[in-house]
Protein backbone atom coordinates (compact mmCIF):
# COMPACT_ATOMS: atom_id res chain seq x y z
CA UNK A 1 0.00 0.00 0.00
CA UNK A 2 1.56 2.75 -1.13
CA UNK A 3 1.77 6.48 1.29
CA UNK A 4 -0.75 8.85 0.57
CA UNK A 5 0.12 11.70 -1.13
CA UNK A 6 0.46 14.91 1.43
CA UNK A 7 -0.78 18.14 -0.08
CA UNK A 8 -0.10 20.50 2.65
CA UNK A 9 1.67 21.27 5.81
CA UNK A 10 0.58 24.12 7.71
CA UNK A 11 0.98 24.86 11.31
CA UNK A 12 -1.70 22.63 13.16
CA UNK A 13 -2.62 20.40 10.25
CA UNK A 14 -1.30 18.43 7.48
CA UNK A 15 -3.50 17.52 4.49
CA UNK A 16 -3.46 14.83 2.42
CA UNK A 17 -4.51 13.33 -0.52
CA UNK A 18 -8.29 11.79 -0.06
CA UNK A 19 -9.56 8.33 -1.03
CA UNK A 20 -11.86 9.72 -3.80
CA UNK A 21 -11.27 12.75 -6.22
CA UNK A 22 -12.55 15.86 -4.58
CA UNK A 23 -11.64 14.69 -1.16
CA UNK A 24 -8.82 15.02 1.08
CA UNK A 25 -7.62 13.73 4.97
CA UNK A 26 -7.23 15.87 7.15
CA UNK A 27 -4.89 15.07 9.93
CA UNK A 28 -4.74 17.16 13.45
CA UNK A 29 -1.60 17.10 15.22
CA UNK A 30 -0.61 18.21 18.71
CA UNK A 31 1.47 21.33 17.74
CA UNK A 32 -0.12 24.76 18.84
CA UNK A 33 1.47 27.65 17.72
CA UNK A 34 0.19 31.80 18.40
CA UNK A 35 1.20 35.19 17.50
CA UNK A 36 1.97 33.86 14.07
CA UNK A 37 4.27 30.82 15.00
CA UNK A 38 6.38 33.33 17.50
CA UNK A 39 5.21 30.88 20.16
CA UNK A 40 5.36 27.24 19.67
CA UNK A 41 4.53 24.20 21.66
CA UNK A 42 3.58 20.23 21.44
CA UNK A 43 0.07 20.28 23.53
CA UNK A 44 -0.31 16.00 24.21
CA UNK A 45 -4.25 14.93 22.87
CA UNK A 46 -5.05 18.55 21.32
CA UNK A 47 -5.05 17.42 17.88
CA UNK A 48 -7.18 14.02 18.59
CA UNK A 49 -9.65 16.58 20.91
CA UNK A 50 -9.36 19.34 18.10
CA UNK A 51 -10.81 16.23 15.10
CA UNK A 52 -13.43 15.46 17.19
CA UNK A 53 -14.68 19.35 18.19
CA UNK A 54 -14.48 20.00 14.78
CA UNK A 55 -16.16 16.81 13.88
CA UNK A 56 -19.15 17.39 16.01
CA UNK A 57 -19.73 21.27 15.59
CA UNK A 58 -19.48 20.59 11.51
CA UNK A 59 -21.77 17.37 12.18
CA UNK A 60 -24.19 19.95 13.67
CA UNK A 61 -23.70 22.59 11.10
CA UNK A 62 -24.84 19.92 8.32
CA UNK A 63 -27.64 18.93 9.84
CA UNK A 64 -29.45 22.70 10.09
CA UNK A 65 -28.27 22.86 6.49
CA UNK A 66 -25.44 25.08 6.82
CA UNK A 67 -22.91 23.33 4.15
CA UNK A 68 -19.47 22.19 5.19
CA UNK A 69 -16.57 20.49 3.91
CA UNK A 70 -17.08 17.73 6.44
CA UNK A 71 -17.66 14.03 5.56
CA UNK A 72 -16.47 11.60 7.96
CA UNK A 73 -14.18 10.95 10.88
CA UNK A 74 -11.58 8.66 9.92
CA UNK A 75 -9.68 7.85 13.21
CA UNK A 76 -8.61 9.99 16.00
CA UNK A 77 -6.33 12.09 14.38
CA UNK A 78 -7.91 12.47 10.71
CA UNK A 79 -11.19 13.35 9.10
CA UNK A 80 -11.83 13.13 5.65
CA UNK A 81 -13.23 15.99 4.07
CA UNK A 82 -14.26 17.95 0.57
CA UNK A 83 -11.91 19.69 -0.85
CA UNK A 84 -12.22 22.97 -1.43
CA UNK A 85 -10.54 25.89 -3.23
CA UNK A 86 -10.12 28.18 0.11
CA UNK A 87 -10.89 31.94 0.02
CA UNK A 88 -8.08 33.65 1.56
CA UNK A 89 -9.61 34.82 4.47
CA UNK A 90 -9.95 34.55 8.06
CA UNK A 91 -13.70 35.37 8.57
CA UNK A 92 -13.88 36.44 12.56
CA UNK A 93 -17.02 36.72 14.15
CA UNK A 94 -17.16 38.76 17.52
CA UNK A 95 -19.86 39.03 19.82
CA UNK A 96 -17.52 40.32 22.59
CA UNK A 97 -14.39 42.09 22.51
CA UNK A 98 -11.25 40.87 22.91
CA UNK A 99 -7.90 39.76 21.65
CA UNK A 100 -6.83 42.18 18.47
CA UNK A 101 -9.68 43.77 18.60
CA UNK A 102 -10.01 45.08 22.19
CA UNK A 103 -6.22 45.89 21.43
CA UNK A 104 -7.32 48.03 18.83
CA UNK A 105 -9.63 49.78 19.87
CA UNK A 106 -9.08 50.09 23.68
CA UNK A 107 -11.65 48.33 24.48
CA UNK A 108 -11.65 46.25 28.20
CA UNK A 109 -11.50 42.38 26.96
CA UNK A 110 -15.10 40.90 27.67
CA UNK A 111 -17.21 44.20 26.67
CA UNK A 112 -19.90 43.14 25.45
CA UNK A 113 -20.48 44.31 21.47
CA UNK A 114 -23.92 45.98 20.60
CA UNK A 115 -24.60 43.39 17.78
CA UNK A 116 -22.18 40.37 16.32
CA UNK A 117 -19.29 42.31 14.38
CA UNK A 118 -17.92 39.96 11.50
CA UNK A 119 -14.22 41.48 10.30
CA UNK A 120 -11.96 39.58 7.61
CA UNK A 121 -7.93 38.72 7.99
CA UNK A 122 -6.13 38.02 4.59
CA UNK A 123 -4.25 34.75 4.90
CA UNK A 124 -1.02 35.61 4.59
CA UNK A 125 1.68 34.08 6.68
CA UNK A 126 4.17 36.93 5.62
CA UNK A 127 2.10 39.40 6.54
CA UNK A 128 0.55 38.47 9.72
CA UNK A 129 -3.06 37.97 8.50
CA UNK A 130 -3.42 41.20 8.63
CA UNK A 131 -6.97 42.57 9.01
CA UNK A 132 -8.76 44.15 5.94
CA UNK A 133 -11.64 46.38 4.72
CA UNK A 134 -13.98 44.81 2.60
CA UNK A 135 -13.34 47.07 0.14
CA UNK A 136 -9.78 45.75 -0.53
CA UNK A 137 -11.64 41.73 -0.52
CA UNK A 138 -13.59 43.19 -3.54
CA UNK A 139 -11.15 45.30 -5.39
CA UNK A 140 -8.65 42.78 -5.23
CA UNK A 141 -10.84 40.22 -6.37
CA UNK A 142 -10.49 37.55 -3.89
CA UNK A 143 -14.11 37.18 -2.86
CA UNK A 144 -16.96 39.30 -5.44
CA UNK A 145 -19.84 41.26 -3.36
CA UNK A 146 -22.30 38.21 -4.16
CA UNK A 147 -19.59 36.30 -1.87
CA UNK A 148 -19.39 38.25 0.67
CA UNK A 149 -22.88 38.36 0.91
CA UNK A 150 -23.33 34.92 1.20
CA UNK A 151 -20.30 34.58 3.80
CA UNK A 152 -21.52 37.43 5.89
CA UNK A 153 -24.95 35.14 6.06
CA UNK A 154 -23.40 31.87 6.59
CA UNK A 155 -20.91 33.23 9.28
CA UNK A 156 -24.06 34.56 11.02
CA UNK A 157 -26.02 31.29 10.88
CA UNK A 158 -22.72 29.55 12.18
CA UNK A 159 -22.58 32.44 15.01
CA UNK A 160 -26.28 32.04 16.23
CA UNK A 161 -25.82 28.19 15.97
CA UNK A 162 -22.71 27.76 18.05
CA UNK A 163 -23.35 30.44 20.08
CA UNK A 164 -26.49 28.34 21.16
CA UNK A 165 -24.49 25.18 21.13
CA UNK A 166 -22.18 26.54 24.23
CA UNK A 167 -25.29 28.58 25.95
CA UNK A 168 -26.82 24.68 25.98
CA UNK A 169 -23.72 23.88 28.36
CA UNK A 170 -22.91 27.00 29.91
CA UNK A 171 -20.06 28.35 27.72
CA UNK A 172 -19.85 32.45 26.12
CA UNK A 173 -19.15 32.15 22.51
CA UNK A 174 -17.13 35.10 22.56
CA UNK A 175 -15.78 34.93 19.24
CA UNK A 176 -14.24 32.48 16.40
CA UNK A 177 -12.89 32.63 12.98
CA UNK A 178 -14.06 30.20 10.04
CA UNK A 179 -12.56 29.90 6.69
CA UNK A 180 -15.09 29.00 3.54
CA UNK A 181 -14.04 27.68 0.53
CA UNK A 182 -15.57 27.25 -2.88
CA UNK A 183 -16.54 23.92 -4.65
CA UNK A 184 -18.03 23.45 -7.74
CA UNK A 185 -21.38 21.03 -8.71
CA UNK A 186 -21.70 20.89 -11.80
CA UNK A 187 -22.13 24.80 -13.65
CA UNK A 188 -22.25 25.57 -9.81
CA UNK A 189 -20.37 27.22 -7.39
CA UNK A 190 -21.33 27.11 -3.87
CA UNK A 191 -19.53 28.07 -0.60
CA UNK A 192 -18.91 26.17 2.31
CA UNK A 193 -17.32 26.12 6.17
CA UNK A 194 -13.95 24.71 5.57
CA UNK A 195 -10.64 24.14 7.75
CA UNK A 196 -11.90 23.66 11.74
CA UNK A 197 -14.21 25.03 14.08
CA UNK A 198 -12.59 23.88 17.56
CA UNK A 199 -10.87 25.84 20.42
CA UNK A 200 -7.98 26.83 18.68
CA UNK A 201 -10.30 28.98 16.49
CA UNK A 202 -13.36 30.38 19.16
CA UNK A 203 -13.30 31.77 22.16
CA UNK A 204 -14.95 30.27 24.66
CA UNK A 205 -15.62 31.74 28.51
CA UNK A 206 -17.44 29.19 31.29
CA UNK A 207 -20.41 31.44 31.68
CA UNK A 208 -20.27 31.09 35.62
CA UNK A 209 -16.78 31.32 36.34
CA UNK A 210 -15.03 33.65 33.40
CA UNK A 211 -12.46 30.77 32.69
CA UNK A 212 -11.12 30.44 29.45
CA UNK A 213 -11.55 27.22 27.91
CA UNK A 214 -9.69 27.96 24.39
CA UNK A 215 -6.44 28.99 23.02
CA UNK A 216 -5.92 31.65 24.63
CA UNK A 217 -4.62 29.32 27.59
CA UNK A 218 -1.51 28.52 25.78
CA UNK A 219 -1.26 32.14 24.29
CA UNK A 220 -0.85 33.70 27.79
CA UNK A 221 0.07 30.66 30.19
CA UNK A 222 -3.45 30.03 31.79
CA UNK A 223 -2.79 26.77 32.59
CA UNK A 224 -3.14 23.20 30.44
CA UNK A 225 -4.40 23.06 27.22
CA UNK A 226 -5.41 19.94 27.20
CA UNK A 227 -7.60 20.62 30.28
CA UNK A 228 -9.36 23.02 29.32
CA UNK A 229 -10.32 21.33 25.68
CA UNK A 230 -11.33 18.35 27.56
CA UNK A 231 -13.49 20.18 29.67
CA UNK A 232 -14.85 21.36 26.32
CA UNK A 233 -15.61 18.16 25.13
CA UNK A 234 -16.49 16.15 27.80
CA UNK A 235 -19.35 19.16 28.24
CA UNK A 236 -20.76 18.29 24.69
CA UNK A 237 -20.61 14.89 25.82
CA UNK A 238 -17.63 14.47 23.01
CA UNK A 239 -15.68 11.91 24.16
CA UNK A 240 -12.18 11.32 22.57
CA UNK A 241 -11.31 7.60 24.00
CA UNK A 242 -8.41 7.34 25.82
CA UNK A 243 -6.10 5.88 23.40
CA UNK A 244 -2.20 6.14 22.65
CA UNK A 245 -1.99 9.07 20.52
CA UNK A 246 -0.83 7.82 17.05
CA UNK A 247 1.91 9.54 16.55
CA UNK A 248 2.08 9.40 12.53
CA UNK A 249 -0.93 9.44 10.57
CA UNK A 250 -2.63 6.59 9.53
CA UNK A 251 -3.49 5.15 6.53
CA UNK A 252 -7.16 4.88 4.97
CA UNK A 253 -6.34 2.90 2.36
CA UNK B 1 -51.37 45.38 49.50
CA UNK B 2 -53.94 44.66 46.91
CA UNK B 3 -54.18 41.40 44.66
CA UNK B 4 -52.58 42.38 41.38
CA UNK B 5 -55.54 41.85 38.47
CA UNK B 6 -55.85 38.96 36.52
CA UNK B 7 -55.62 39.95 32.62
CA UNK B 8 -56.34 36.46 31.13
CA UNK B 9 -56.04 32.66 32.04
CA UNK B 10 -55.02 30.47 29.31
CA UNK B 11 -54.85 26.84 29.48
CA UNK B 12 -51.10 26.77 31.01
CA UNK B 13 -50.33 29.92 31.78
CA UNK B 14 -52.01 33.46 33.72
CA UNK B 15 -51.26 36.69 32.89
CA UNK B 16 -51.68 39.31 35.56
CA UNK B 17 -50.70 43.47 35.55
CA UNK B 18 -47.24 43.67 35.63
CA UNK B 19 -45.48 46.40 37.87
CA UNK B 20 -45.20 49.19 35.32
CA UNK B 21 -46.74 49.94 32.21
CA UNK B 22 -46.13 47.68 29.50
CA UNK B 23 -45.39 44.64 31.71
CA UNK B 24 -47.12 41.88 32.73
CA UNK B 25 -46.45 39.09 35.04
CA UNK B 26 -46.68 35.44 33.51
CA UNK B 27 -47.29 32.39 36.00
CA UNK B 28 -46.95 29.28 34.74
CA UNK B 29 -49.57 26.58 36.08
CA UNK B 30 -49.44 22.84 36.41
CA UNK B 31 -52.00 22.28 33.99
CA UNK B 32 -51.48 20.03 30.86
CA UNK B 33 -54.26 20.00 28.22
CA UNK B 34 -53.85 18.49 24.59
CA UNK B 35 -55.94 17.97 21.69
CA UNK B 36 -57.55 21.19 21.74
CA UNK B 37 -58.11 20.64 25.72
CA UNK B 38 -60.12 17.35 25.50
CA UNK B 39 -57.38 16.13 27.45
CA UNK B 40 -56.76 17.44 30.65
CA UNK B 41 -54.55 16.60 33.62
CA UNK B 42 -52.60 18.72 36.69
CA UNK B 43 -48.55 17.61 36.14
CA UNK B 44 -46.80 18.30 39.23
CA UNK B 45 -43.69 20.99 38.97
CA UNK B 46 -44.63 21.37 35.20
CA UNK B 47 -45.12 25.34 35.68
CA UNK B 48 -41.96 25.53 37.97
CA UNK B 49 -40.08 24.02 35.14
CA UNK B 50 -41.39 25.63 31.83
CA UNK B 51 -40.83 28.54 33.92
CA UNK B 52 -37.20 28.25 34.57
CA UNK B 53 -36.77 26.94 31.08
CA UNK B 54 -38.43 29.40 28.59
CA UNK B 55 -36.28 31.99 31.03
CA UNK B 56 -33.33 29.95 29.95
CA UNK B 57 -34.16 30.02 25.86
CA UNK B 58 -35.62 33.66 26.12
CA UNK B 59 -32.34 35.19 27.90
CA UNK B 60 -30.14 33.34 25.29
CA UNK B 61 -31.95 34.48 22.35
CA UNK B 62 -32.07 38.32 24.44
CA UNK B 63 -27.71 37.50 24.39
CA UNK B 64 -27.93 36.78 20.69
CA UNK B 65 -29.89 39.84 19.93
CA UNK B 66 -33.11 37.77 18.76
CA UNK B 67 -35.85 40.32 20.46
CA UNK B 68 -38.01 38.35 23.33
CA UNK B 69 -40.59 39.85 25.98
CA UNK B 70 -38.60 38.26 28.79
CA UNK B 71 -37.41 40.46 30.83
CA UNK B 72 -36.82 39.07 34.59
CA UNK B 73 -37.90 35.54 36.76
CA UNK B 74 -39.61 37.00 39.70
CA UNK B 75 -40.31 33.29 41.66
CA UNK B 76 -40.58 29.79 41.05
CA UNK B 77 -43.61 30.58 38.75
CA UNK B 78 -43.32 33.59 37.71
CA UNK B 79 -41.87 35.97 34.83
CA UNK B 80 -41.62 39.60 34.12
CA UNK B 81 -42.16 40.00 30.44
CA UNK B 82 -43.19 43.14 28.17
CA UNK B 83 -46.88 43.40 27.81
CA UNK B 84 -47.35 42.81 23.74
CA UNK B 85 -49.98 42.85 21.09
CA UNK B 86 -49.67 39.38 20.19
CA UNK B 87 -50.53 38.64 16.36
CA UNK B 88 -52.85 35.51 16.28
CA UNK B 89 -50.47 32.96 14.78
CA UNK B 90 -48.84 29.50 16.06
CA UNK B 91 -45.47 29.66 14.50
CA UNK B 92 -44.41 26.11 13.62
CA UNK B 93 -40.53 25.60 12.91
CA UNK B 94 -39.91 21.94 11.75
CA UNK B 95 -37.09 20.10 11.40
CA UNK B 96 -38.37 16.43 11.02
CA UNK B 97 -41.93 15.24 10.09
CA UNK B 98 -43.84 14.62 13.50
CA UNK B 99 -47.52 15.63 14.61
CA UNK B 100 -50.22 17.37 12.63
CA UNK B 101 -47.46 17.43 9.62
CA UNK B 102 -46.98 13.54 9.75
CA UNK B 103 -50.60 12.80 9.86
CA UNK B 104 -51.39 15.78 6.93
CA UNK B 105 -48.68 14.32 4.27
CA UNK B 106 -49.34 10.90 5.11
CA UNK B 107 -44.92 11.19 6.08
CA UNK B 108 -43.41 8.63 8.61
CA UNK B 109 -42.31 10.04 12.10
CA UNK B 110 -38.96 11.07 12.14
CA UNK B 111 -38.62 11.73 8.25
CA UNK B 112 -36.14 14.51 8.33
CA UNK B 113 -37.25 17.83 6.26
CA UNK B 114 -35.24 18.93 3.09
CA UNK B 115 -34.65 22.36 5.37
CA UNK B 116 -36.85 23.89 7.87
CA UNK B 117 -40.14 24.30 7.17
CA UNK B 118 -42.26 27.13 8.61
CA UNK B 119 -46.00 26.81 8.53
CA UNK B 120 -48.60 28.97 10.11
CA UNK B 121 -52.29 28.25 12.86
CA UNK B 122 -54.51 31.04 13.08
CA UNK B 123 -54.92 31.01 16.85
CA UNK B 124 -58.67 30.55 17.51
CA UNK B 125 -59.52 27.96 20.31
CA UNK B 126 -62.91 27.51 18.69
CA UNK B 127 -61.56 26.39 15.30
CA UNK B 128 -58.90 23.96 16.64
CA UNK B 129 -56.10 26.56 15.87
CA UNK B 130 -56.04 25.72 11.85
CA UNK B 131 -53.20 25.92 9.62
CA UNK B 132 -53.52 28.96 7.38
CA UNK B 133 -51.47 30.06 4.05
CA UNK B 134 -49.77 32.60 3.93
CA UNK B 135 -52.47 34.48 1.72
CA UNK B 136 -54.88 34.44 4.27
CA UNK B 137 -52.49 36.01 6.99
CA UNK B 138 -52.23 39.10 4.70
CA UNK B 139 -55.61 38.71 2.87
CA UNK B 140 -57.40 39.22 6.23
CA UNK B 141 -54.25 41.68 7.89
CA UNK B 142 -53.51 39.65 11.02
CA UNK B 143 -50.01 40.65 9.72
CA UNK B 144 -48.87 42.62 6.76
CA UNK B 145 -46.25 41.52 3.97
CA UNK B 146 -43.24 42.85 6.01
CA UNK B 147 -44.52 41.40 9.55
CA UNK B 148 -44.29 37.94 7.86
CA UNK B 149 -40.88 38.49 5.97
CA UNK B 150 -39.64 39.72 9.40
CA UNK B 151 -41.04 36.87 11.35
CA UNK B 152 -39.67 34.02 9.08
CA UNK B 153 -35.99 35.52 9.55
CA UNK B 154 -37.12 35.59 13.26
CA UNK B 155 -38.34 32.33 12.94
CA UNK B 156 -35.44 30.90 11.63
CA UNK B 157 -32.76 32.45 14.16
CA UNK B 158 -34.47 30.98 16.52
CA UNK B 159 -34.48 27.46 14.74
CA UNK B 160 -31.03 27.92 14.61
CA UNK B 161 -29.74 29.09 17.99
CA UNK B 162 -32.50 26.87 19.86
CA UNK B 163 -30.99 23.51 17.21
CA UNK B 164 -27.66 24.41 18.69
CA UNK B 165 -28.82 24.51 22.42
CA UNK B 166 -30.66 21.63 22.11
CA UNK B 167 -28.25 19.72 19.86
CA UNK B 168 -24.93 20.71 22.98
CA UNK B 169 -26.67 18.28 24.87
CA UNK B 170 -27.64 15.42 22.90
CA UNK B 171 -31.37 16.58 22.38
CA UNK B 172 -32.73 17.09 18.25
CA UNK B 173 -35.10 19.77 18.13
CA UNK B 174 -37.55 17.79 15.82
CA UNK B 175 -40.23 21.42 16.05
CA UNK B 176 -41.20 24.12 17.87
CA UNK B 177 -44.32 26.42 17.96
CA UNK B 178 -43.49 30.31 19.38
CA UNK B 179 -45.91 33.69 19.24
CA UNK B 180 -44.68 36.79 18.01
CA UNK B 181 -45.60 39.85 19.69
CA UNK B 182 -45.74 43.94 18.50
CA UNK B 183 -44.49 46.91 20.61
CA UNK B 184 -44.43 49.82 20.14
CA UNK B 185 -41.58 52.45 20.60
CA UNK B 186 -42.66 55.65 19.94
CA UNK B 187 -42.75 55.91 16.30
CA UNK B 188 -41.72 52.41 15.78
CA UNK B 189 -43.46 49.14 15.93
CA UNK B 190 -41.40 46.13 16.42
CA UNK B 191 -41.71 41.96 16.29
CA UNK B 192 -40.14 40.58 19.58
CA UNK B 193 -40.52 36.81 20.61
CA UNK B 194 -43.49 36.13 23.12
CA UNK B 195 -45.43 33.50 25.33
CA UNK B 196 -43.18 30.71 26.12
CA UNK B 197 -40.33 28.45 25.14
CA UNK B 198 -40.76 24.82 26.80
CA UNK B 199 -40.58 21.68 26.17
CA UNK B 200 -44.86 22.10 25.95
CA UNK B 201 -43.84 24.01 22.98
CA UNK B 202 -40.95 22.45 21.23
CA UNK B 203 -40.87 18.69 20.25
CA UNK B 204 -37.28 17.01 21.59
CA UNK B 205 -35.69 13.81 20.81
CA UNK B 206 -32.67 12.33 22.92
CA UNK B 207 -30.38 11.64 19.93
CA UNK B 208 -28.86 8.42 21.59
CA UNK B 209 -32.09 6.40 22.00
CA UNK B 210 -35.13 8.35 20.25
CA UNK B 211 -36.54 9.42 23.55
CA UNK B 212 -39.34 12.05 23.58
CA UNK B 213 -38.90 15.05 26.37
CA UNK B 214 -41.87 16.64 25.37
CA UNK B 215 -45.34 16.97 25.69
CA UNK B 216 -45.81 14.43 23.57
CA UNK B 217 -44.79 12.51 26.73
CA UNK B 218 -48.05 13.70 27.79
CA UNK B 219 -50.20 13.40 24.63
CA UNK B 220 -49.35 9.67 24.21
CA UNK B 221 -49.02 8.51 27.74
CA UNK B 222 -45.17 7.16 27.43
CA UNK B 223 -44.52 7.87 30.96
CA UNK B 224 -44.10 10.69 33.38
CA UNK B 225 -43.82 14.58 31.97
CA UNK B 226 -42.29 15.65 35.24
CA UNK B 227 -39.49 13.07 34.44
CA UNK B 228 -39.23 14.48 30.68
CA UNK B 229 -38.55 18.04 31.49
CA UNK B 230 -36.78 17.51 34.15
CA UNK B 231 -34.28 15.72 32.09
CA UNK B 232 -34.11 18.89 29.69
CA UNK B 233 -33.40 21.07 32.49
CA UNK B 234 -31.15 18.90 34.00
CA UNK B 235 -28.85 18.48 31.04
CA UNK B 236 -29.16 22.22 30.41
CA UNK B 237 -28.08 23.11 34.21
CA UNK B 238 -31.62 24.58 34.50
CA UNK B 239 -31.75 23.87 38.16
CA UNK B 240 -35.50 24.47 39.45
CA UNK B 241 -34.45 24.48 43.01
CA UNK B 242 -36.60 21.35 44.85
CA UNK B 243 -38.71 23.92 47.11
CA UNK B 244 -42.41 23.76 47.82
CA UNK B 245 -44.89 24.34 44.83
CA UNK B 246 -46.48 27.76 45.10
CA UNK B 247 -50.19 26.51 44.31
CA UNK B 248 -51.19 30.25 43.95
CA UNK B 249 -49.65 32.89 42.42
CA UNK B 250 -47.31 35.36 44.84
CA UNK B 251 -47.31 38.95 44.95
CA UNK B 252 -44.65 40.91 43.35
CA UNK B 253 -45.88 44.79 44.40
N1 LIG C 1 -11.56 21.58 2.77
C1 LIG C 1 -10.37 22.12 2.50
N2 LIG C 1 -9.83 22.05 1.26
C2 LIG C 1 -8.63 22.62 0.99
N3 LIG C 1 -7.87 23.26 1.90
C3 LIG C 1 -8.37 23.35 3.16
C4 LIG C 1 -9.63 22.80 3.52
N4 LIG C 1 -9.85 23.07 4.82
C5 LIG C 1 -8.77 23.75 5.26
N5 LIG C 1 -7.87 23.94 4.28
C6 LIG C 1 -6.54 24.60 4.38
O1 LIG C 1 -5.69 23.65 4.99
C7 LIG C 1 -4.72 24.29 5.81
C8 LIG C 1 -4.84 23.74 7.20
O2 LIG C 1 -3.61 23.74 7.82
P1 LIG C 1 -3.28 24.67 9.07
O3 LIG C 1 -4.54 25.21 9.69
O4 LIG C 1 -2.32 23.93 9.91
O5 LIG C 1 -2.58 25.85 8.30
P2 LIG C 1 -1.92 27.09 9.00
O6 LIG C 1 -0.55 26.76 9.43
O7 LIG C 1 -2.89 27.63 9.98
O8 LIG C 1 -1.78 28.02 7.78
P3 LIG C 1 -2.90 28.88 7.20
O9 LIG C 1 -2.47 30.26 7.59
O10 LIG C 1 -2.88 28.59 5.73
O11 LIG C 1 -4.20 28.45 7.87
C9 LIG C 1 -5.03 25.77 5.74
O12 LIG C 1 -4.23 26.39 4.78
C10 LIG C 1 -6.49 25.80 5.30
O13 LIG C 1 -6.81 26.97 4.60
N1 LIG D 1 -45.91 39.17 26.23
C1 LIG D 1 -47.21 38.91 26.11
N2 LIG D 1 -48.12 39.92 26.10
C2 LIG D 1 -49.46 39.66 25.97
N3 LIG D 1 -49.96 38.43 25.83
C3 LIG D 1 -49.11 37.38 25.82
C4 LIG D 1 -47.71 37.58 25.96
N4 LIG D 1 -47.12 36.36 25.91
C5 LIG D 1 -48.11 35.45 25.74
N5 LIG D 1 -49.32 36.05 25.71
C6 LIG D 1 -50.63 35.40 25.58
O1 LIG D 1 -50.91 34.90 26.89
C7 LIG D 1 -51.67 33.71 26.80
C8 LIG D 1 -50.91 32.63 27.54
O2 LIG D 1 -51.78 31.73 28.11
P1 LIG D 1 -51.88 30.23 27.62
O3 LIG D 1 -50.69 29.83 26.81
O4 LIG D 1 -52.23 29.42 28.82
O5 LIG D 1 -53.09 30.38 26.63
P2 LIG D 1 -53.81 29.18 25.90
O6 LIG D 1 -54.77 28.51 26.78
O7 LIG D 1 -52.73 28.37 25.24
O8 LIG D 1 -54.61 29.97 24.86
P3 LIG D 1 -54.05 30.54 23.56
O9 LIG D 1 -54.65 29.64 22.53
O10 LIG D 1 -54.50 31.96 23.52
O11 LIG D 1 -52.53 30.40 23.62
C9 LIG D 1 -51.80 33.38 25.33
O12 LIG D 1 -53.04 33.86 24.85
C10 LIG D 1 -50.67 34.17 24.70
O13 LIG D 1 -50.95 34.52 23.36
MG1 LIG E 1 -4.98 27.41 9.85
MG1 LIG F 1 -50.84 29.12 24.70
Amino acid sequence: MARRKKIYEGKAKILYEGPEPGTLVQYFKDDATAFNAEKKATVDGKGVLNNRLSEFFMTGLNMIGVPTHFIRRINMREQLIRSVEIIPLEVIVRNVAAGSMAKRLGLEEGTQLPRPIIEFSYKDDALGDPLVPEEYIIAFGWASQQDMDDIVALALRVNDYLSGVMYGVGIRLVDFKIEIGRVYEGDFMRLIVADEISPDSCRLWDIATGQKLDKDVFRRDLGSLTDAYTEVARRLGVMPANTPNTSKPTLIN
